[in-house]
């Protein structure tokens, strides 16, 4: 049997099960093994107001059960939520709660090797702190339920991809942390799984922290303290990579095709260009891991949820992409 | 007469002299008395090697030598360069030196009323300090020799507007020296002139400093102590202004109309979007300075330049915003 590719459900009130089912709607996936961990009483109510009759839902408990067959959505049935838990669109304690175990057993499946590759369906943040668990993300679900620290989040897209050497945590702090060592390892990370999903190494470029990169120490020194350092001990190593580049025109550059991916150096300095962009198609990518994660790359859209309005594109891009880098 | 507005000629080595011959050739400001404040020998041989013949050019040393004509160029003639004395296209103490002056003298202009507003075309920060002038822009010349604190950085564009609190200093320092009175400022600034730019009391977006504007506190307390309080004192004196909003979607949303300009915290939270962008119309306003000054946002593009290719979109946009903003 070929490798199997999960998809977490993400929060039932949200957009995630009608991305799903318009997934197997077109297709455009049939070549691979996907499998949906969720509750299927929730798809069938969503393919039903949706008027997906065509697609076959099929609801298991053990990998047996499973039939790899176009048209059929193999369910993996949590039977967390019953329809009256949550009203779509509306921030609920137990869909939250619901969202986060898809999630966690998505990582048991890749943990014990059920399944290669994880992909995401957005979670609303609110709603699983309220149910009691306090993780800023899905990064950081995978990162404790798999024990790793040395892991970076990437955004790709097919123009140009970001990893960020810091993302959920206060500016000051992305600063004041900001060391040699974690640079290299996020140039490292880029290498590594821009190499799987390009085919071959990447031209990497790494942005400044200050302004004008720093304008020769200017206007800050962690250019030439740390950046540049960690950018000519990888370059030694023989990765082609660039910088401390100008942040404020690096991401254009890069868009013009001078680069594969940019190193950033904090959450904003890499999302404030990928999301101005609006690419349809972006993927967040946790590298570093001891599994493959994929995620859509937007929110749970609650105000377009259960209408049939939202774009699979991300999805769809995501589970390819977990595809390429599946073992 | 009708009031001046001076452009100041920027780095001769560069594509300052053509972008200025070339907002003459369209006749698309005839309707602008501009003084170009430069050297008359090197628009007479960028005139030349154009072949923009159609074009006078009156160097004069007065204001009533000032012949204000459709098609005739007055050149406030500084004749401080030679052309000899430097390299289309490289950087040069002597072009750098000179490019420095032209500025001065626009703001000695202006101070003494003899212009409404001073529009510059672009200088190489490398040429300006090679020869002893230690600014890190056209922006730090102005306020100090206007004896200013109290402005800010604004990059215009018709799309959606950016104002900073702060600019040209290390990041870690725009962090630690924020503060809701300077906030408060630039708030008041942003009102100021885009009332004046657009005719009517702009939409005004507020970014915060942190990812996703902190999250409640959890990446970050400046939101809720510093720029959350700012924002209500300003709506309280009635300015329609809004957020900290997340500093990753608060550009698209003013992309897609929401927000007339959004208030930066730091240098690239504002250019980083704005650079990607690349629009051509883009206009860099110094606000907050007793004297009207817009510029170009772009710079001297040594690469190509007295070659022609050089658009003048963005001057001509900086003098048409000059003329909304002079009174």
């Amino acid at each position: 049997m070929d490798s199997v590719i999960a998809i977490t459900m993400g929060d039932g009130a949200g957009i995630g099960p009608e991305i799903i089912l318009k997934t197997f709607l077109g297709n455009e996936a049939e070549h691979i093994n996907l499998l949906v961990v969720g509750d299927l009483v929730i798809l069938e109510e969503v393919r039903k107001r949706l008027g997906h009759g065509g697609i076959a839902l099929n609801g298991i408990r053990s990998m047996d059960q499973a039939h790899w067959v176009s048209g059929t959505v193999n369910v993996w049935d949590m039977q967390l939520l019953k329809l009256e838990d949550f009203q779509p669109g509306e921030v609920s304690r137990k869909a939250g709660d619901a969202a986060f175990k898809y999630v966690v057993e998505g990582i048991r499946l890749a943990n014990e090797g059920l399944v290669a590759a994880v992909v995401t369906a957005p979670i609303n943040k609110e709603a699983i702190q309220s149910a009691g668990h306090h993780f800023a993300g899905h990064t950081e679900i995978f990162a404790a339920y798999t024990g790793t620290d040395n892991y970076a989040m990437l955004l790709y897209d097919k123009k140009f991809s970001v990893i960020h050497v810091s993302t959920h945590i206060p500016l000051a702090d992305a600063i004041s942390t900001l060391n040699q060592a974690r640079i290299e390892r996020v140039i490292q990370l880029a290498q590594d799984s821009m190499k799987k999903i390009l085919g071959h190494p990447p031209r990497i470029a790494v942005a400044g922290l200050n302004p004008h990169a720093g304008e020769n120490g200017l206007f800050g020194k962690q250019e030439i303290d740390i950046i540049k350092p960690a950018i000519e001990n990888m370059k030694a190593k023989g990765l082609d990579v660039s910088g401390p580049h100008a942040p404020d025109t690096i991401f254009l550059r890069a868009l013009q095709g001078a680069f594969d991916i940019v190193v950033a150096m904090y959450h904003d300095q890499g999302h404030i260009p990928m999301k101005l962009l609006g690419f349809d198609s972006g993927v967040n990518v946790s590298v570093g891991l001891p599994i493959i994660r994929t995620s859509v790359d937007h929110g749970t859209a609650f105000d377009i949820a259960w209408k049939g309005m939202a774009s699979h594109e991300s999805l769809l891009q995501a589970i390819y992409l977990a595809e390429r880098l599946a073992p």
